[in-house]
């Protein structure tokens, strides 16, 4: 199949830093390739990829000073797609909506992934107009504000098979790894690994938009015995961290969406301690994979119950479940479906 | 002619509050009216006009306190308008560049006016793709960091007639309107006033970006004698406001693109000392309407010239060169060259 990914343009593909969706679409991509497909990628100028590139910026945007504002960059990147759209038979978005009224015409052969919370209302009336543009979801819990879209699968990330190295045997510590921010839960990881008598090791990064947050709140935290912070982390230094924990602790406040962590300390072997938030349940199998909590008290108390968990076991759920492969595999599946016209209900309906 | 007038949604039209070019909309609108144009106005549901209104929110952006994020409002405002596209002979739009790639396919009969400053390097990828669609500028020295883009014409800001009343005596004191921002000059304006040894009323709003250089650099400022600090203030009040002033400073410092208190000055006989940037040399009839300078000090001695010119003669210019009819007419005359092919150049050579 001849595909385009389109990417945002703030990271490149991959991401140099931090940058969830431009990892996704790196992983998706290669492993495209690898099953045979001709891939464009609209990204960046900066990325790095064996697709062919196509861009309209030198580099990710986060990284270039002249740039202050990101849209009229994007604009460009689906003006070009645009007038290429017709050298492929599949155009795959992860853009959020901004291509969508460009878009229309090319329904039938397009697909967006989103892959934001989607529970803000400024999103609502505009998600009504175009509730016949084919979107997939990375859980089924990311659709609930928006029920009425037209979805056509849930496909949930995945992460190159061996990007990640199994640890059977673990150090002595919990892990936090992500944003300093209140919606991922730094405060509580804190207090449940007192609680727990255990070291916990923070590997985060501070976005300036937290700054406050985390001198205000988390830093005075910091101090207490057993507490390490890392700092951010380079993807190369994930696989010793998350699989030398017993537990990744992922206590979040928010509407996960995804939560690629999760997988990342599956393919380590190490059990997540989640809570019940957004794709929580969907991601992780309980009792096998990680344990899902309501509090800090039942999360304090699931530290024994993962250690005791089947790391091998772990692992083998990622290899089924979270791989790159798996997921590129399902995407597939949604394109052909597409090219066979087999949503035909919305899609025809307002064509 | 069927007219659409696109307009953008952060304030209704006309503005409850600040807000140039919902005003410019609003004057524009109105004026096609009563040449007997059949106008439709797409714009925020608490818009008031006399034109068909078609609306895709119920109030203005900024008065929403349920909206973070005015980009899908935006974006669906557009789809609506190329939903309803061949309800109109015209379609005339105020939102910046974001309508570009949804309208290409409409350039014979679309045409964009830009309203903001176009000297930022985030734009020039975006302009030099869409080269070929026809834009208005509100004064030439505004197209200089784009010179390459399709200007169809240069159409000057006007106001109604009869919005603000001549003055032909004015009280002993100089006015500054406008935002506290460091482009509009508003330190030159008090040091200017206080070397002339005149009062200086300052009516003025400040937006929360401003707030921190309110604080540290203006406040301070307005203790001196003579200086009084109004705030901001209604429609209503300019007339009185501006009328009475023995002359608007204009002191800014920034590419100007136009300056709407310039022409609302001349309405009411009020001559204007303004810095050489941007559009002023365009907008004021030097030593007619007002006094052009480069430096404070030659502001200071422009004042008593300024005092001695013929206010009379001001508000004809006005009456001449800067009201709504003048303005309406202006695009109309745009509206039928674009219709008759008269922009082919550009036009057909990208068709």
């Amino acid at each position: 199949m001849r595909i385009a990914q389109v990417a945002p343009l703030i990271e490149s593909v991959p991401p140099k830093l931090y940058g969830g969706t431009e990892r996704v679409v790196a992983y998706l991509t290669e492993a495209l390739i690898d099953m045979g497909h001709e891939v464009t990628l609209f990204a960046s100028g900066d990325s790095n990829t064996r697709a062919r590139l196509v861009s309209t910026c030198p580099r990710a945007l986060r990284l270039d000073p002249a740039v202050r504002d990101p849209l009229p960059h994007t604009l460009l990147l689906i003006e070009r797609v645009r007038q290429m759209a017709d050298e492929f038979d599949i155009l795959h978005f992860h853009v959020d909506l901004l291509h969508f009224p460009t878009f229309r015409g090319y329904k039938h052969r397009s697909v967006t992934t989103l892959h934001g919370r989607l529970d803000l209302p400024d999103l609502l009336p505009f998600a009504r107009e175009f509730d016949d543009m084919p979107v997939v979801s990375i859980s089924d819990a990311q659709r609930t504000p928006l029920p009425f879209m037209n979805w056509v699968a849930t496909v949930p990330h995945g992460l190159p098979k061996d990007l990640l190295t199994f640890q059977p045997k673990p150090e002595g510590y919990l892990a936090f790894l992500g944003r300093i921010s209140p919606e991922k839960g730094p405060e509580r990881a804190i207090r449940i690994a007192r609680r727990a008598g255990l070291p916990l090791k923070i590997a985060a990064k501070v976005d300036r938009a937290d700054q406050a947050y985390y001198e205000t709140v988390v830093r005075p935290m910091l101090r207490q015995p057993g507490i390490e912070f890392l700092g951010e982390i380079r993807e190369a230094e994930k696989s010793e961290f998350l699989g030398n924990a017993v537990a990744l602790l992922f206590p979040v406040d928010w509407p996960e969406p995804f939560g690629l962590v999760m997988i990342e300390a599956m393919a380590c072997g190490t059990p997540v301690i989640a809570f019940r938030r957004g794709s929580v349940p969907e991601v992780l199998d309980d009792g096998v994979t990680g344990l899902i909590v309501d509090d800090e008290a039942q999360a304090v108390r699931a530290i024994e119950h993962a250690q005791r968990l089947d790391r091998r076991a772990i692992r083998a759920v990622f290899e089924r479940r979270f791989t790159a492969e798996r997921m590129a595999a399902d995407y597939v599946s949604v394109y052909r479906r597409l090219l066979q016209h087999e949503y035909n209900g919305k899609l025809e309906e307002a064509a």
